[in-house]
């Protein structure tokens, strides 16, 4: 087999990248280790940066997206029982973000690359990377094979999340690995109930944060911070209730609206950044390269800017056979991806109760909190930031379409 | 003896605060337990906010101030071996700090103080504080006496620093005190040397914080980063040099200017608030009652508008016999003061190493400050906090002038 560009993983990062080539005539095969199936049911991230929609839009993917997707303008912080809104789109000249699922996105995406003829394999295994200084191999098994098949490319998209092997081929002693792991955990729930409010709630209480998000008219999404150690079978729904009733309702008389829950789970709280994110061929993408934890809502929007940017240097280098662009790969992706890190970085720690933190920590988180809310610059900062930084291209602007 | 207010500090709270009843027909007693010449020579900050500048002016106490201080419109935030101007004047509507030293202030409020015939007692000593729910008297030693003298007043001002005898005079149930230590010290130097640099440089270097700042055309202040336990010995003027060089000179050609060193002393970096700030007929005011790492230069600053705000709620009081403002003294000031906690400790986190920092700590700061310094909105919050937010009265806005 061969193709162009060998893309491993069917992510957000992935699948956008396959479209992006796509559209300019390169070509490209999807793998996946996941099934069809588990991809597009896989519960995750849910808020879409004004620069992804726009992206989706005009690579013709956004139409259920923008017909079920909930714009939403502004969002609350909830601070000593009262809320604080932060108007994204009077802040940032119009913009602002869709709550729309990823698992949704995913579909839609896979949908797309069926219809386009964009090659995908799911379900395979025994992924692995070879001569990806030179003249890259992707070696797997496919679904119901034994033997296993070869992928020849002129590039490989390592998009195949934290666990995936696409890192671990660039030598380790070539690249560093920036960490921070958090003694939280978020646990997630989806309630069969109509919306609690009509804009996210971060709330950061003396209890710990908790967070209102939607997903449709009939389904909600909420989120505690738990111990990072905390097993979901220690929280009943009755215990989950009841700690997000305490964390949420104040003196203003916001209610949160119960219902059954359907789903719930803990996901953990963690930092990482892989610096370079590229090595002669291979280029990572999305949460093989970096995480953020999810107090900002970066993580998905992260991997797309990242297949833009992957796409354009590709583009450049087909075009016009320079690989100038390609070499800024690392460059232009991190200082976007750095900056995502501060403010996923700074919404989780000034909402979070923390056990190390002293009474003076907890006066500078409110201190905090109070300062961005009522100052126009800070929550300017606050509102720019949820609807995603520009990627900045730095001196090969000229480049990129 | 008797007296209206009884002011225990002849420091920048307490001397303004005199100046400010005085303007206002109301008496005070200013007791100081240092000599006059001690604290008109002490080195201690040097950049006043812009409130500062016009209360002083009110006051009619800035004559030298407006000819002898330095306005600076902007100040940079060098990182990377490069400096980013932040351009205070064009982001907060005009507003600047300006650069006098804090001995000076003193020498002027005294010199004033006795030309305005508000007595002044230096170098007293056993001061201490009796009945301060019901009506005060401070008890004290004048210089040259034996007996001890009684001051009986309505109300008292501890204006006595962060080791004065007044905050021990509000029952430590009834207190709430909030502290940070850092493990960092401040090294800083006197040097008899023309300015390296028209405005203020605080540098984030891998080899530690470094500032530049001025005291005049001839004499420059300094400060380097140092461990909190270093003591003044270890630091030779050559070694403070080298350490200079090395953490200011980049690659745009930026060259420090040496000259003798003619003073140096190490201080420690602490963060603190006493919560109320109030008790019964005492209220403290300045240092007192809060300290903030000098990172962010506010320290003087909020001296004096504590000041402000209890010479308003004591003028308010002897005009209508109401209470009220003095009732939300505290609150009132520590809005204010959290905020300054929060930007002095935002400014030595990002500007500092810390020993406990990781690669991804380190990587972060630079985020901050890189995120901060290529944000409008984002050098909007440092340049209003370094020129001073306004105080917050709240819903008693209109009691003040």
């Amino acid at each position: 087999m061969k193709t162009q560009v060998g893309i491993i993983g069917a992510g957000p990062a992935g699948l956008m990248l396959a479209h992006l080539l796509h559209r300019r005539g390169i070509e490209s095969i999807v793998l996946e280790h996941r099934s069809r199936r588990d991809i597009e049911e896989t519960i995750r991230a849910g808020v879409l940066e004004q620069g992804t929609v726009d992206l989706m839009q005009e690579l013709g993917l956004a139409d259920r997206l923008l017909a079920q997707g909930q714009p939403h303008h502004g969002f609350e912080l909830r601070f000593g029982g009262v809320s604080h809104r932060v108007n994204m789109s009077e802040l940032t000249g119009g913009k602002h973000v869709t709550v729309y699922a990823q698992h949704e996105v995913i579909k839609d995406l896979v949908g797309a690359c069926e219809r386009r003829g964009i090659p995908m394999y799911f379900e395979v295994s025994q992924v692995s990377l070879e001569r990806v200084e030179t003249d890259p191999v992707i070696r797997f098994v496919r679904c119901g094979d034994e033997a296993p098949s070869a992928l020849h490319c002129d590039f490989i998209a390592g998009c195949d999340g934290f666990h995936g092997p696409s890192r671990q081929s660039i030598p380790s002693q070539l690249r560093t690995e920036y960490r921070k792991e958090y003694p939280i955990g978020w646990l997630g729930i989806l309630t069969q109930a109509p919306p609690s409010n009509a804009e996210l709630i971060y709330s950061g209480h003396e209890r710990g944060f908790a967070l209102i998000s939607t997903r449709s008219p009939d389904i909600q999404r909420m989120y505690l911070q738990v111990d990072a150690t905390d097993h979901i079978d220690g929280w009943s729904d009755e215990r989950i209730w009841s700690e997000l009733h305490a964390r949420l309702e104040g003196t203003d008389g916001f209610r949160l609206t119960e219902g059954p829950i359907i789903q719930k789970n803990i996901v953990p709280m963690r930092s990482f950044v892989c610096d370079p994110m590229q090595y002669g061929r291979l280029f990572l993408a999305g949460d093989s390269a970096h995480i953020v934890p999810p107090t900002g809502a970066k993580g998905l929007n992260l991997a797309v800017s990242d297949a833009r940017v992957l796409a354009e240097g590709m583009v450049h280098f087909y075009q016009t056979n320079s690989r100038a662009l390609l070499e800024d790969y690392t460059d232009i992706c991190l200082r976007r991806v750095w900056k995502a890190q501060r403010f996923s970085n700074l919404m989780t720690s000034m909402l979070h109760r923390f056990a190390d933190h002293t009474d003076y920590d907890r006066k500078l988180q409110l201190a905090e909190l109070g300062y961005l809310t009522s100052s126009s610059a800070g929550i300017t900062t606050l509102a720019e930031n949820y609807v995603g930084l520009p990627i900045e291209w730095g001196s090969l602007t000229e480049c990129a379409t």
